[in-house]
């Protein structure tokens, strides 16, 4: 076999398709954020595609509370959570945590994708007979989950309450169920239909387990996420979240009872074998989360800004995917000609978005997905649908009726 | 399915078989280590069980890099790497871990665990045909990838170079296949031999994967490892390391050709899915290894301090074993046992070390794990040394002749 081969062929492959992956090399700047300096081009741009939706990441509470635990506790955990790596902060957070969600207990992990696809294996695989029923849209992260856990998979239509239904009552009835979905889609930016999924998933007694990565921090009260705002936090059996988006820091989290997070805690092989976050990036994101519990103002100015993207990119004609989120997704369909529009965007206008190709999205849908933050000016957005009109039209692209 | 009482029984189960763990909470003091604040007996106490094997988590250089970067850059990243995630000093970090294992390329991950998951799981997972050949103890978090790719394993006899030529004559000549492989086991801290294992490997033409894990930092020259000291780093296709232990901060990293990273990059589910880490993380691991590089004072006091441990408990016929590395495993064989020295040495003398229990070790091979640094002192030996004495002789436990 020769290996070398082998790899440059596929890379070959994928840059003829068009999906060859470059990244920028973006420095971002503390307070002005969402500018950053771009390395590549040697020049500043505005960054449109962060998923530091909030801000957070430069908040000077935030900031603070990470500058403060590096001086006093130094740069790492120092092991596992179980050799060594517990800190007073790594505690007070996940406690933080359960509290947002209304729930007994909360877990830590190092990642996003870590606590999905961690707790679904191990959930999964541990429980005699189980049987996982995904939406057809779910996150890779839950469904390497489900692989790894080798147990029967169903999938259900996307966010379609029915086919679950439907799904479930061709099942045993007493084998154990985890229902797994997201609240808002990440590519499309659409949101489920919560409370109908949970009311079906009680009927069929299934766990529910709901990723919340997309909407913690911006949706509900205390920013608990869309499961707060539509008030069924306390019928989800597992609630999972990021602390690397809306909270703009790092790790993942799952909130639920505390025997299920005990149990997790005491078997999941990527939960015991991992070095613990820093106490430093814990105790920002306990910071991120303290203030957007509190503070409504984050929220109102994304959604006012996200309203204000939206009008302007209809009244320029550029077509963008309806949906009820705080994702802008501008469907190009094509990955060498998305990638050109980026190109563009960046070369003339300073305007930094990614483009968006498989296997992220699925082929054909390939996109520009723009985030308006709450430290995106009127200003800002002026200067991007500007920018954005005058490239749709130097690539002939139709305009929206 | 009653889904709460499930979690309760396991639980109970563990409990009874003595397994249960019981985190320590622990506030570092940079500047203090090994020396921590455990709240849960509300005093001070000798940390003996850090992975931070150096004491770099609280490194002048490592701090002010890791406090500078997050007043410049925030808290974090913002997006994974692709999407808005890429920052200046993961570009440095990457190349300063090429640099330093002598590879063409780097590429980091959120942890050593997802390292290892990821790049084998898709070596294993893509290459048509892959056959992997695992050592007997391997870390979880290879095992996971092997698992997760479905492709055929063999385990070999643990650091049996002789066994792995056996097992790799009875497979068929032009399959692809994975050698994997540790420099360093954490647990009972014995040295594969390296060189012998490649020569294997390369008779048979299989790619070789070394988990450097527990060596990076500690071994070599200017810290690369074991692989370094030996001289056979250029006949390992991949050299997987964590920022985590010897380095002090969090993250993980495979080192090897340019065509190999950057077919990981683009095809690995938990590298593309993940948000990246900090810049500030990356800042302060950066400073870390590039220290590590020039500096031997680190690494000649650690292999100070760790013999003069040994021979210490020698003295005492304190019975521990033998081996060439910085670990210093101390065997109870029983869980409730393991756990109740541990729990005397930290209430009556102040010393903090984790009971090591299944399934981090086989059952019956539960353990004291202590783990010498260089910024443990003489003092702090002596006072090990006699409090495990005095407690070997509470509970009647054998002395070496």
């Amino acid at each position: 076999m020769r290996y070398e081969t082998f790899f440059r062929d596929q890379l070959a492959a994928l840059k003829a398709e068009g999906n060859y992956r470059t990244f920028a090399e973006l420095e971002r700047i503390s307070g002005r954020f969402p500018r950053a300096f771009h390395h590549g081009i040697g020049r500043e741009v505005t960054v449109w595609c962060s998923n530091d939706y909030l801000g957070m990441g430069q908040h000077p509470a935030v900031v603070a509370a990470m500058r403060d635990a590096v001086e006093k506790h130094g740069a790492g955990a120092g092991g596992t959570r179980n050799i060594s790596g517990t800190s007073p902060q790594h505690v007070a957070l996940e406690r933080e945590l359960a509290a947002l969600h209304g729930k007994e207990a909360g877990l830590l992990f190092t990642s996003g994708y870590m606590s999905n696809w961690a707790t679904i294996g191990t959930l999964a695989a541990r429980m005699p007979g189980c049987i996982v029923l995904s939406d057809a849209a779910n996150h890779a992260s839950m469904i390497e989950g489900m692989r790894h856990s080798r147990a029967p998979k169903h999938v259900f239509r996307h966010n379609d309450a029915a086919d679950l239904d439907r799904v479930l009552g061709e099942l045993p009835a007493d084998a154990p169920k985890i229902v797994a979905f997201e609240s808002v889609y990440s590519m499309d930016g659409d949101i489920a239909p919560l409370s109908d999924l949970c009311d079906v998933a009680e009927k069929h007694d299934a766990m529910t387990y709901l990723d919340e990565v997309h909407g913690v921090g911006l949706y509900g009260p205390t920013g608990a996420g869309v499961s707060e705002r539509d008030g069924v936090q306390h019928r989800l059996t597992v609630i999972e979240g990021t602390l690397a988006k809306g909270y703009g820091t790092v790790g993942g989290y799952i909130a639920g009872s505390a025997a299920l997070c005990d149990y997790i805690r005491s078997f999941a092989s990527g939960f015991i074998f991992s070095s613990a976050l820093p106490p430093a990036v814990a105790a920002a994101a306990l910071a991120s989360v303290r203030h957007l519990r509190e503070s409504q103002e984050e929220r109102r100015l994304h959604q006012r800004q996200v309203a204000t993207l939206r009008r302007r990119l209809d009244e320029e004609g550029l077509p963008h995917l309806r949906n009820p989120s705080h994702i802008v997704p501008v469907i190009v369909g094509d990955p060498i000609r998305c990638r050109g529009i980026s190109e563009r965007l960046l070369d003339r206008h300073g305007v930094y978005v990614q483009p968006i190709n498989y296997p992220t999205v699925p082929r054909g849908t390939e996109r520009l997905r723009f985030t308006a933050t709450p430290l995106h000016s009127d200003e800002d957005i002026e200067h991007l649908v500007s920018a954005l009109s005058e490239t749709w039209s130097e690539f002939s692209l139709a305009r929206a009726a």
